[in-house]
């Protein structure tokens, strides 16, 4: 796989958040980058402040959950497969406020899409950690079911 | 406590949220009434789709984090005592999609504020309840802490 590929899969990406998601938009959630099997999705921290002008929690976790969720998405597009991505159940903590650049973390490179070929479907439990430089700020867990798309 | 008192309280909750908290004016997030020690609070649907066009799993969050912060607000209001609210760590079960009229329940009557007008940390786990109809869709438990203000 070449960079400009995983390069223009990460553009599509955040086309099919932009497009389909409008809280992922106001957000202006956006994949960064991806770097030894790991995926890294900022989003601004401008429309997503609270009373204490930090992260909102609301936010933190909503761009965790798309992190994860595009985890997945990016796995099953490298394999070659297609299913319908859904998350299950999900938990969060707080570790400390967000300041400045929020940047969610995850490992993709841990998940096999390929059952979904054979009409499976995928349970994936993957952890998302919220970093903002180098402080760990949030730690997010969820256990995300793909389905073979018809 | 009167009807129009609660109501009051309601909109300063409401403006509270929409003026420090983009994402929740965005989402059109909106306390609905209180009864029988209950809150409800709601969303619409519209801003808050996912690409199924049902409600987004990170928004079904934030409306279920926002009423529980709301819960504690309400009864520090109610109580006459004063505290900074934060959620500590939650978890969430989504059971089934929301197609329809999103509405989020939490018990604010087992909260006990007292103890910030004494200088200590109020800690309350609360669960709240989407309902879509008579259809519970997801089920969050957060522990929300709030700090006496200074």
């Amino acid at each position: 796989m070449l960079d400009k590929d995983i390069q223009s899969l990460l553009i599509r990406l955040q086309q099919t958040w932009h497009e389909t998601i409008p809280v992922s938009r106001f957000m202006e959630i956006e994949p960064l980058q991806t770097r030894a099997g790991e995926l890294d999705v900022t989003a601004s921290l401008a429309p997503n402040i609270n009373l204490h002008q930090t992260m909102f929690a609301g936010s933190i976790y909503t761009l965790c959950t798309l992190t994860g969720w595009g985890a997945v998405w990016l796995a099953q597009e490298l394999a070659g497969v297609g299913g319908d991505i859904v998350l299950g159940s999900a938990d969060i903590r707080y570790l400390a406020p967000v300041t400045d650049n929020p940047v969610a973390r995850v490992d993709y490179s841990v998940i096999q899409p390929q059952c979904l070929a054979q009409g499976h479907k995928l349970k994936q439990t993957l952890t998302v950690v919220l970093w903002s430089g180098n402080l760990e700020c949030a730690r997010f867990q969820g256990t995300f079911f793909s389905l073979p798309s018809g």
